[in-house]
């Protein structure tokens, strides 16, 4: 039966997401992982990833275009950006269906990515084709997509966080700040001085202020979804943990509004969502409920004006933030039920 | 020489603030430590903190009116609200000087305290004359004062982020949100669930959302010192670390104005002040910097519309945030080097 | 189908290892999870656990033992010591499977348990009777156990550590000494000074030296595998993170062997073994690659004299520790797949 | 009066043994700290460590052996093993005393060095005067050294903990085991991909196993202050802390002994020391007593049998293990008090 199924690959399983979606991948009852690869390294998996020893027979092997299309329908691209716009051409070209986890199809015009991540695009043509894998967004969408750019984990938490009242009360809304922080796996495994034990342990900072890449992936899916620009500041900070965001977004309004509209507002909108859950009145989100989890918790608050929204917005950057939220894309293109895998 | 030096107490050295204030005036060259007290537990100090073994012969007693009046000449309280309020006034009776670290003398507003702190305020007349000790608003009056409220460490720096926009900015600033973030020392040593090793650590949440008591706290003195009510937004969450606030400042303005009028407002402001470092434009602070030390250092942004100020403003909440602040606050009131004992 | 499933319940599942259990069966495809009770709490799952919201819509029970024998063909208790031996006699008297996770029914001697546990032992019926259930040396006895006695966490890592050698080089062994480190789940969730934050992190320390209720349970089953009662040192340390156990087991020999006799013994005796992994020579194992896993990672390293074996034995103390341990003993009594809902 | 002080200096500031030495000195009243630099670095030191900025006008040059020679009269070698022995020999001609930090002159015996520093000794004369700057053993040897060699950081704990023993119970001690644990800022500053933070946090793992460089040290220094050769293991981990190392020290003896006896021989040893501590009978030490301080902790305890000791000690590896250490031998050499600068 296992041979009728879907075959999947992996190509980055040497970094932390590329390592998240294996380890999804591994447990998925409804398709095959039958290619691996990396950059620098092949052989057993776990020479790579002592943890994965005992569970999975699979060897690593340099990428290579044709055994990747010949072994895969789908393909999960853990690799760092422009790496991915150099390989999703030739495999668009021979008919697979991509789920990028780079930020090569996130940004909509060539020139923001040129700008934001300092390297001109060359793939313009599968760029404008690119569906944006927010579910709770772009589900009709992603069903058919050929070419998937799975979010960012900051916008994901950002974009969750936000959309109810930026669709619901676009015209209401003054201005945005949304203040992000991150555990540390968000920057990857590169090597990096002031990523160290020492550096990150009992210390706490801002980081790239008004400078950050997922700036204006936030900036476009949420003018994207309201039709409006919103006047939007995105700052973030690194927790010294592993795993984890956890998004403040202050929603400033014109008018003023109540609690229980609010979080009537935020509840009925994700009401069917299977992985988003609006905490109860008065209930903040903590990242260990959601760590390990493709959920999004979501936190309600308002000021006592009753013209400041306070949403809490919390995931796994590594799962919704990352390689949950490609399998669940997967599920969605395949056509498997939205949770398969992921609960 | 020992002899006639200003002989000092500590009412309350079981909890880390007491601890906290004794390991500084163990080291400080000007003072004679002669008395210090618990709530529940007697005896040789290194029986309640083993790490004071072979660095003090005091003996901690229980609290004794009669003996802190007959061997101090200045008694720092770090006791819980409302024990302050119960000692003092027969302290201040007796002509000591107070330097009290808890909240029972920092809002101006008797119906304040008993809104924010559950507690009818029993002490009003003190109250009146109770000096706020954040020497780099109040350096004057706190050479002279009798009852110096020590401030609380969120206020402490969010005070110090804020005060040199407010002062100069005053009307074109629209509003202030204040996102802040403090590791766990600051709730102090009682024994609670949601504090526990396995709740924090691996964690990260917003707590006491819009219901915090450092919030009036905050208001009022910004008002004092700007002659304005700002809008002030204040939030705070919980980092798993033992010491260090980190707060990240947004002041929203009218008009625009330049990262460099702004760093240069800020820099200027603190020029001659100890223990307040403002970085290099460009240089966001780190809490690992400030830890250990009494000192606040802060970084400052701009939006690239140039009406949104980022502030990040740090301390240990131990020391600049507690005790730190307090021995400051005694060296200016004795006349001593305001670093004395400090650096 | 599902009807047709064994049926579960989970006494306790307010404690961490409950809730260990708890997720571990929501995902296991073999069995129905029936009945789910705690001591003090009742009521919808994710108000005692937040990240268990849209995951079951189990309701949590204060204890009945009517309804557990109603509902539940095998039944975990996940209770303090003592509450175990209140209730599992009479869930055996109605036909019922226990698999105990408390230290109830791991000593054989009534006396023993009274002496490392403090209170008398009240059910040595079938004290006499239960099984210990750690697989890899008890595997025909557990099929069949009613009463099966799930092992505590260090003698899990001891045991699986030591085995080989206690059982293949019984008389050439002098004496064993193991230095056990432990994260802080370990001890609960029971709220303890010790444990706050504050006082664990950053921090380490020996504790209950010569003290430890695990002592005499290693040393039993050792002497029972290898009919010899070794002299044998056991102490515990507190690693600041919340899983995971790392034991470094030192082995005196009387004569010297070799790294490669030592390795292969290790990796044959452990070669069919689906949750042992016996490192490569030269590799140590690191708690990271077990951690959230049921497996039990080993390292062998032999001193230059040939006389000293050290064994690393690391496991997740709440997984292979004692909730993944329970369910894979679970599926040998069930007669199900070893590895069923655990990889 | 500063200017007849004597003048330190300190080479290889930009580490975290040289900022631990320079934070020590630059409170130090009994020394003026003339010169600093590092090998990559020069420039205001707050450029290298922002935490100096308002603490000193120090500027950091490039090592230059002229500059250091007519600047200092004692200098601190806080450098790579095999940099020292290159500097060493300049200096000592030129007359200075040396405090060197390296692991280059402590191994008497240079072809000790080459085994385990991978590396031959180039300065065979310096290394057979340089003296051992342990305190507690070589006080008199140290007050007239030129060239003091700092212990290591494990050997320190290993040695205190275990030289009662050793001096005093010679010939009853069959072996010693030492499982050592130590925080991540012993392995330097230098960029490790092992050493990254999601490496380390929340893991733990032995390392260097029979193979770490300071075991010849506390061979030799254990043998030279007993006049035996030892059968000695030492194991090495990596705790996921910044700062202490925890030696827990296992001494067979041949016959029986009582608690009373060992606890009273640890103490009477360490009675008029400034920097040893013995716990008191039946207390375990914890690290974060002794983390930011020059203390070693030591706890006793004594197997039920009578004849294994278990002695755990404790430091904090930059300060007793390294730049407190130098400190202290340097108020040795300079005929100061001992503690100065120190409590």
């Amino acid at each position: 039966m296992k041979n009728n199924m879907i075959r999947a690959g992996i190509v980055g399983v040497s970094g932390y997401s590329g390592l998240a979606v294996l380890e999804l991948l591994l447990k998925h009852p409804k398709i095959r992982l039958t290619y691996v690869s990396a950059h620098n390294t092949s052989g057993s998996l776990d020479e790579i990833w002592p943890q994965l020893a005992n569970r999975t027979k699979l060897i690593c092997e340099k990428f290579s275009l044709q055994n990747a299309i010949e072994q895969c329908d789908i393909i999960f691209l853990a690799v760092p950006h422009t790496s991915s716009m150099d390989i999703t051409p030739k495999l668009i070209a021979a008919g697979k269906r991509i789920i990028d986890l780079s930020g090569d199809y996130r940004l909509k015009h060539a020139n923001d990515y040129e700008q934001w991540y300092a390297h001109p695009h060359t793939d313009t043509i599968n760029l404008k084709n690119a569906i944006y894998g927010l579910p709770e967004m772009y589900r009709e969408k992603i069903k058919t997509a050929q070419l998937l750019s799975n979010p960012g984990c900051y916008p994901t938490a950002a974009l969750l966080g936000s959309l109810p009242a930026a669709i619901s009360m676009t015209d209401n809304i003054k201005n945005i700040i949304i203040d992000a922080k991150s555990g540390v796996s968000g920057a990857g495994k590169k090597m990096t001085a002031s990523l160290m034990f020492c550096e990150v342990n009992e210390n706490f900072k801002a980081y790239k202020v008004f400078n950050h890449q997922h700036s204006p992936e936030i900036d476009n899916y949420l003018a994207n979804a309201s039709g409006k620009n919103f006047d939007l500041t995105f700052i973030t900070h690194l927790l010294p943990i592993n795993k984890g965001i956890l998004e403040t977004i202050y929603i400033q309004l014109h008018t003023t509004t109540t609690i229980e509209n609010m979080h009537s507002l935020y509840t009925k909108f994700y009401k069917n969502e299977p992985f988003v859950r609006v905490r109860k009145l008065g209930v903040q989100p903590e990242l260990k409920d959601v760590v390990n989890t493709n959920f999004c918790d979501i936190g309600i608050a308002l000021n006592p004006a009753g013209n400041l929204i306070v949403v809490t917005s919390i995931i796994d950057n590594l799962i919704k933030g990352a390689a949950g939220q490609a399998v669940q894309n997967m599920n969605i293109m395949c056509g498997f039920a939205e949770t398969e895998g992921l609960l």
